[in-house]
């Protein structure tokens, strides 16, 4: 077990205290829609945006990303508003063009097991969020991070996104005991991702709230300007209107907690 | 879709607002046992005690339950200290007997697609708490609450307590967001059992939580004396000094949550 | 462990050697159409016509079966055409009515955990067919068959009708591995019903195979003379005219399977 | 949908016939054991050598396998026993490497989902054999699959390895119905493998013998000289004697099914 209890990414905190939240759209479809995006979710008060340029897709005919040109507009939505990027990279030979333009990387819920990808993240010293595979059990998915930690990098943080169950009403099954579990296990902080792992706008908030009060460290959330035009995912995502009322609901828990926390 | 928004039972408001708290120990061992959980749950300030006589045991060499002897105990408990007493019932033979010890009918898991005893339930006008099947998903948990509310019994409120999936790490998986799922579905209200979804007792408190921030209407909780020397379930009860501290936290979260949906 | 290895059911042999089949409709629907699959059984050379008459079904709105009515048309069939008739009991309260009318009681897959039901058979002398919940681990099958042959009813044989997995391709999983599991642990025969475990009429006949294959003693198959007009579960249903060749190809594997038997 | 039967790898024939047998070790752990397994495999008149050098292992403290050394192995056992030899690529920067000493490429049930993967090995014109993912349904397999063919390779087959569902009593469940789905969505070839699926060796020569009733392509099976002494897997690996039986009983049902056909 490692002793790390949190750690700063260029001056944003993550783990140890207060639950950050990481926003954006779940594809970089153009650099209107993620600078609409990114304007909003510099207006909340969250620190981080989420975007992704290289996508894994289950179909091969299916949107795959806009790739290089993703980045370089999530770059510019950076320099406009000061966000921290975090974006997937999907193989080792992107990791040095993904580094380029992004502050966290991202290693997808499809590549857990994917032991040259994380044998490569664990070789560099960059930030990087490791979601749990779908079908991986908690200790795989410990196991899976120290493939990254055993290479010397421990700015690793976890991302607990829904398992793969017989239940259809929602897209997986997010299993939100694997927060406390994880928190007793491991000094790895852990966020949750109740878009992907409901498939459903309408539980984003009530799943964020009962993810904060199981002990996550964060959440990270789909936001996008017209969800029904949304090239991957709209359905999942909350609108540019509706997040500002989600930041209002997170932050009175997130204030309750803190307040809780200081109590004990 | 029913208009029901809650209901009372002696007096006790079950759903439509303020979550309700039922406690007590997996089975009914002893008068001793019963009482001394009995006294702390009535000094938390919760309001029904729970204790199985008639006990579903997947091994026809386990402990079945103490049976009538079990429910002349919840009885001597209630008239004791006032709580309402939840029971299981198995049988649509055993209705009458549980009815005269009991205040609120519980039907379990294992029974939830036992059709026979549903519809017989629905004959009566009992108060009863259905359990989700843990191989069911929330459509046919819906459709096997109406099979009692078709009868005409509407004083019907529902359990989530875990669903079986591939992860060993806990007992079930407690699947959360049914709660704002069946709260969109169906004005029954719904609460959540952490002690049997997650098989461990150091889960109870962030799932408990949780789940309240989900909206949940109320928890089920197992409490024991000596829960290392429980006939069943042991590893997932709370003791009655726990207990007292859970509660603590549960009143913090329930009165931040109302003040919340006042302001809403 | 018994040391049961097979039992006659007047004069029919279940377990121990020869597969058996047990054909029919999911549901008796009429006299008509319950006549015309029993003729076409009997023609086959199979020895037991299956049916409902009492039906548990997910939804209070689906048909529940013909009740009473139903079992008399089973016994007329059984009059006219000498088949054993096999069908379903789902409350201790229908044995009686059952026994009179049914060579061999059936307890269906939601009624493996209903503990009250296993009990009360296990009381009887009849012959029982136990299917496995879907839900339940094979060891648990094992379990819940004991409640029925502590009783002291011996006449007890299996069924693997599928298990609930993420795969939507087929209604459930079938899970063929059981059958060899359950060959090691237990003396018990087991038979395996393809057509609820896939779902699929297209899927019967190779999975049929397999499972003879894979050394079933034997299968449980749905016949229909008009599957697209059942009542239930058309969709996997052979035809009167399909069956015929179906009984051509498993009573080749049977042979097959005798002849390497005998070998070994 | 490809019109594909089958293809030919140097003379041995994939698909559109005769079943084949793919066997050898897990993993390759010295020149003598896998030279003694590849000299049985020879024996038995099976005609492709599997074996790892490339292992992706749950914990990074697991044995990965000899790497280049171990391909050398391979190419050792290949110029004695003329067998062709099939290896796990993990990562798109082995496949160079990998084709020296390979005639068959294949790909894990951990990378099913590694896009870049199976996007390079689409560029290629190597044969491939294709995993199914442990948490995939059918569909999404067949979606992978395109990934290969679509980049211009069409020497493609696939390997049905069990899915992970909540049965415990094997390691997985083998998915035996997805062999005739994909027969009839799909032109590729399908073998099985009830090695991994069961993680038991007694299961093998059963669920080997269902897998080509149900119509399946070929077997993959581990053999190893020593199981109990692999340092992977050891448990569901027949050994060199028992292997030889087998194999009889492979060959018996095999002519028996081909006889079939031909009667068709």
């Amino acid at each position: 077990m490692s002793t790390m209890t949190g750690f700063d990414v260029s001056g944003v905190r993550i783990g140890g205290g207060r639950p950050i939240i990481i926003a954006g759209p779940c594809t970089v479809e153009s650099e209107e829609q993620t600078l609409a995006v990114a304007r909003a979710v510099k207006r909340s008060g969250a620190k981080i945006l989420r975007g992704g340029a290289f996508k894994p897709r289950t179909s091969p005919y299916s949107f795959q990303g806009l790739g290089e040109e993703g980045l370089k507009i999530l770059s510019a939505a950076k320099a406009e508003t000061g966000l921290l990027v975090q974006t997937e990279v999907m193989d080792a030979s992107q990791i040095d063009l993904v580094c380029k333009h992004a502050d966290i990387l991202q290693i997808g819920t499809r590549n857990m097991m994917n032991y040259s990808l994380l044998k490569a993240i664990g070789e560099t010293r960059f930030p990087v969020m490791l979601k749990r595979g779908f079908m991986s059990k908690v200790d795989e998915f410990l196991l899976a991070a120290e493939y990254i930690t055993k290479g010397g990098n421990e700015q690793l943080f976890l991302c607990e996104r829904g398992i793969r169950t017989f239940e259809t009403g929602t897209r997986f099954t997010l299993d939100l005991s694997a927060v406390p579990i994880i928190k007793k296990m491991s000094q790895l902080p852990i966020v949750v991702d109740p878009s992907h792992a409901t498939g459903r706008a309408d539980l984003i908030l009530p799943m964020s709230l009962a993810a904060l009060a199981a002990g996550a460290d964060g959440i990270m959330v789909e936001v996008h300007p017209q969800p029904k035009k949304a090239m991957c995912d709209g359905l999942q995502s909350l609108t540019i209107e509706t997040f500002g009322d989600y930041m209002t609901r997170i932050r009175a828990m997130t204030a309750f907690l803190l307040q809780q926390n200081e109590g004990n």
